[in-house]
C-alpha cells in the first residue's frame, strides 16, 4: 500500500473546510455516524473542493477521465451524532506520477473526530490507468 | 400516480420468496432498520427473482434496457432490528402497456412487517420510455 | 393506508424549501440518483424544517418522543444526476388524530425531478404509539 | 495509528469465507461498486463469523459490550460490478490488550477484488473503553 499515515490533526495544516450535518439515516443502532457513513463524507469535500477550484468533478469525468479511489484509510476518534456538522478539512499530501494522496481531518466543534486519507489514481472512461493531462496534474498538485 | 394500494398481507398470495439479514450498517439511532434501508431490499429481491426465471437483470441491461422505479409505496408496520432475517415475497400486481407494478410483503419470522410496491417502465440506455421486445414482456408479466 | 396520493406539483403549495446536492455515491450504475437515495433527502428537509421551526428534531428525541416513518409514497419523474442541486419543497399536507402526512415536491433548475409524502406516527421512546403533547401536535401542524 | 498494512492476498492465509452479492443501489455512476459500500461488506463479514463461532454480535451487545470500528484500511485492486459475487475473506490477524485487528481479502471468482482491515476496541454501552471479560478476549482472539 502507498498510503502515508502520517496525517496531521491541526487545522492549520489543511487548505480547505467543508461542512457536512449527519442524517439520521447514516447513523446506526449504537445512536452514532455508522463507520461506513464517513466515506462519502470525504468524497463530498473533494468534489467541493474541485468546484472551488474552478474545476467541478463532472467536467474532469466529461473530459475522459475519473480518480478512482485506490487506498483508503480513516482512524475514528470520537463518535460523530445525528445533526452534528461536521468540519471536513483537507490537502493534497503527496501527488506523484499516476496517484494523489488527500488528507482529511474530520472536526466537529473544534475537536478532532476522525483522520482519513485517500490515494486516487488517474483512469480513461474504461477504467484502464492513463496519464494525467498538464491541467489535470496542475489541479491535482493543489487539490 | 398508477400503483394501486391494495396489497395483500398474505404470504400465499405472493409467488417467490427472498430472504435479506439486516445489516447493522442499515440500522439508525432508533435501533431499528432505518426506513430508507428496506428499498434495497426490493430491488435486491426483484433481482433474484429475475434471475430464477433464467434472465439474470445484467443480460436486460445488455440487451439495451432498464427498468426504471417510476413510483414505490412503502407501509411499515413493524420495525425490523440488526440481524432479523427479512423475507421478501414479491408477486407482479399487474402489467399493462408500458408499466408493471410489483408487490411486496416482507415478513419478520411469519409476522408481517412491512408491504411495499413499486411501478416500473421500460426504457432504453438513454432512459427513454420504449416498447418493450415480446420476450421482456412476457418476462415481466410473469415477473 | 392512510397516505393520500394526491401531490402538488406547484412550489407555490409548500411552505419551506431545502437544497440538497446529489452525493456521487448516492448515484448508480444507470448513472442516475439511486431511488432509495431520494429517501434520506425527504427525512433531511424534514430535520431541516424542524430546527427552521425552533425545535430540532433531537429535542423531540430527547424529551421521549419519535415521529417514525409509517408510509412513505415517492413518484420519480426525472431522473436527476451527480452534481444536481435537488430544491425539496415541504408542506403538511395533513394533520389527524395519531399520524401527520407530509407532501414533498423535489425539483431541478424549476423542472419536477419527484413528487413524495411520508406519513409518520408518535411514539415513545420504547417504539410505542403514544398522544403527542400539545407543543408536538402544534409543532406537526406546522411542519 | 496501530493498524498493520502488510496485509495478505492469499486466501490460504485467512480462516473464513463470507458471501455478498453487490446489490445495484450500492454501484455507482462509474458502474463499479461504489469504493464505501465495501465497508458494511466487511461488517456483515465479521457479523457472521461471530454467528459462526456460536456468538451472535447482538449477543455481545446484549451483555453490555460494543466492538466499534477504530481504524479502517481498504486496497482496491479490481472494480466489482452489479451482481458480482465477493466473497470476503476474514482472519484475526492481532490481538493485543484492548484492541483486535481483524484482515480482509476480497475475492470475485477468484481475483484479488480488495484487501482491507479493520481495527476494533471494546466499549461499554456509553461508548467508554473498557476490559473485555475473558470469554469475550477468547472470541476475539479467534475471530
Amino acid at each position: 500500500m502507498r498510503v502515508r499515515l502520517d496525517l496531521s490533526s491541526k487545522p492549520a495544516d489543511y487548505t480547505c473546510i467543508h461542512s457536512v450535518r449527519v442524517r439520521f439515516a447514516e447513523t446506526d443502532a449504537m445512536g452514532v455516524l455508522h463507520h461506513a457513513a464517513y466515506v462519502p463524507y470525504l468524497e463530498e469535500a473533494r468534489v467541493e473542493h474541485l468546484r472551488a477550484r474552478g474545476r467541478p468533478y463532472q467536467e474532469i469525468r466529461d473530459a475522459g477521465y475519473d480518480l478512482p479511489v485506490l487506498e483508503l484509510v480513516v482512524q475514528y476518534l470520537r463518535a460523530a451524532r445525528f445533526d452534528d456538522v461536521v468540519q471536513v478539512h483537507l490537502r493534497v499530501s503527496s501527488f506523484r506520477g499516476a496517484s494523489v494522496q488527500i488528507d482529511y481531518l474530520l472536526t466537529i466543534d473544534d475537536d478532532v473526530c476522525a483522520l482519513a486519507a485517500t490515494v486516487h489514481g488517474v483512469v480513461d472512461q474504461d477504467g484502464r490507468a492513463t496519464r494525467a493531462p498538464s491541467w489535470l496534474k496542475e489541479l491535482l498538485a493543489g487539490v
